[in-house]
């Protein structure tokens, strides 16, 4: 095999993450390596906590990017909060929430679940009637935007439940943060975890993570050491915290001159803004997608902005579709997972990616490679609908 | 606090890792981010895996990078290989191998530790008799390069008596890929991990494994799940492995170019005249060692090329010595760990960092600042003892 430089396509991406990663985060990736002890390091370590506490909303002081993707974040948290034995509510309504279970299971906790159908947001109910029952349970888990079906839970009044029950919380935040409303401290989420590469149009590779003082007490007071050298928290905090850096393990340098980069771009836009244009961006594509007859999975109200899973229209390959936009586009979209895989594309709006090009050039597309697929799609209504739609949000 | 983009300063990085980053490396992490499912990337995965098993110099179908740091690919080998009771005898002469203990301990396992002094290589007769005594042991792990006091043991009979006991290997190559001889084949080490940030020169953040079948026969054999869901090779490999790829986490694509570069920048060079290189810098960097007097902590013969203890003369302030050269020159070097902390300094010569011109300038600075702290050495001569040993060797 004879292997050069890598010269990648140049794609629009809107799936699932990772979304477009501006060329200011791209460059930031590009300067000069330093060591992970260095203090301009440790200075900008410290930038990064700041910013990543204004994207979250809190005061958190062990507000953190781990050193490894969203999944070792959502693995950081359980790892560190549950305990052998310890009885978990997980509220499941798509992937994520069945790899939360996973999370519970291998770390030797005892999950009980509370079931939505996937495309439902979590029913604040059958969790309260699931505390009611489960009167020994310590964390309730959730995730409040299921990048898997495009729901949104309403995070809030889950919490308010879980603590009126004496619980903690860990809330996957993967997709929301960035994208659409998160308030870590005004809904008292204890652990929370998200991932560089959706909303905060980052590269893919790091989760950040904040956790509040009760959980912090929760991970001191632990009987036993967290099974994770890598992801144990106490350590970690030793070389993320304040005060005399020690050595855990080597950071993941360029990558973190990529956050910070993101960060503050964030920033500079305003929390509120990004939040806005993820809303108005959404509205624009549910526009153009109406026009041409096509339907949302999730009801209105629970949809998410920044991921939209749109039923398949009877009769369409879904895999060719999505192949001949990456082939013929260079536009990637999401495929649908486990029981939703062929029924749904998932079109992300994440990010630098929830734009009024792409979402102008994604319908463009669609309903082109729709129309040669002779798909039931009304064509040539797209665009103008989602012109007028930003027009009018 | 007011935070605007990170502009790092250029450092000259001749600690333990991370190395120079070379420009071809930087460059490639800047190119624009695709999915992690495109069949663009997915090609270049399987690029990766093939630069990896050459730089491994293995056939070992599972040889991936793990998408997180060189600790992460410590716990993989653990986390998969050993199982709850499970006795395994750590060799621990470093920081490293103490690592290894705290990893086995957390896993469940049973760790039986056969200690040798840090900066002393270790002792295969006192693995034969460790093995002698525990019979039921089914893992022996060590370290091949142990960073923290820059000694290389001999992988090749410490393996053959492990397996001469029916013993699985676990062995930490994080320095020695790349810089000196490693044969994972050869002499049939079933999991060994690295780190990307060492002799390969690449950033930190990526931590290539290979497993050989024996070690993949083990894990697909295990009685318990493995506790972490991220690191579950059984998982990683339906991402990794031939055929459909299954999402398993979001790959951290940008770090993954800069690695397929280093990796051909490897390739390019060809690993045999790399680990020349390491060595010949190695001699260069020693004749000025010890042309100022200095002296190195381990013996010759079982010193790393590539990880330089160096005893800091006496009554010298390391720590002093460290920022003067970090300030003044922007030279990083490393300090001592645990016992060694304020006894040594680590000079690295990895990858990129292991040229002439590296070498001299790391000389000439620290003859400088170490005359300037009027410390015990002789000065003027280092650089000039250098250029004579490069000729000659």
């Amino acid at each position: 095999m004879k292997v050069t430089s890598f010269t990648p396509p140049v794609r629009t991406l809107m799936g699932p993450g990772p979304s477009d990663v501006p060329a200011r985060v791209l460059a930031a990736m590009a300067r000069p390596t330093i060591g992970h002890l260095d203090p301009a390091f440790v200075s900008m370590m410290d930038e990064i906590k700041h910013l990543l506490q204004y994207a979250f909303q809190t005061k958190n002081a062990l507000t953190i990017p781990v050193s490894a993707p969203g999944s070792a974040g959502m693995e950081a948290c359980f790892a560190n909060l549950v305990e052998p034995g310890d009885k978990v509510i997980v509220c499941v309504n798509g992937v994520f929430g069945v790899r939360m279970q996973e999370n519970v299971e291998r770390g030797g906790g005892v999950a009980v679940t509370v079931e939505d159908a996937w495309g439902e947001p979590v029913d604040p109910d059958k969790l309260e009637v699931a505390l009611r029952t489960n009167r020994d349970a310590k964390i309730v888990a959730f995730v409040h935007a299921e990048t898997s079906t495009g729901v949104q839970s309403d995070a809030k009044t889950l919490v308010e439940i879980a603590h009126r029950h004496g619980c903690l919380t860990i809330v996957d935040a993967v997709t929301s943060l960035g994208g659409s409303p998160l308030a870590v401290d005004e809904w008292s989420l204890d652990a929370v975890y998200a991932g560089s590469q959706k909303c905060l149009s980052c590269a893919p590779g790091l989760a950040p993570v904040s956790f509040n003082e009760r959980a912090v007490e929760r991970i001191k007071a632990r009987k036993t050491k967290v099974q994770s050298w890598f992801l144990d928290l106490n350590l970690v905090m030793g070389y993320w915290g304040g005060g005399k850096r020690a050595y855990h393990h080597t950071a993941p340098i360029n990558a973190l001159y990529g956050l910070h980069e993101a960060l503050v771009m964030l920033r500079e836009e305003g929390l509120e803004n990004a939040w806005a244009r993820h809303r108005r961006m959404h509205l624009a594509l549910r526009a153009g997608i109406e026009a041409m007859g096509l339907k949302f999975l999730v009801r209105e109200g629970a949809r998410l902005p920044q991921l939209n899973a749109v039923l398949v229209p009877e009769g369409v390959d879904e895999a060719q579709l999505r192949q001949r936009l990456l082939e013929e586009y260079h536009l990637e979209i999401g495929a649908g997972l486990g029981a939703l895989a062929g029924k749904i594309i998932r079109i992300g709006l994440m990010g630098h990616s929830a734009s009024m090009k792409n979402v102008m050039y994604c319908l463009g597309a669609l309903e082109s490679v729709l129309g040669e697929m002779r798909a039931p799609v009304q064509t040539g209504v797209a665009m103008n609908a989602a012109q007028n739609a930003a027009v009018l949000n």
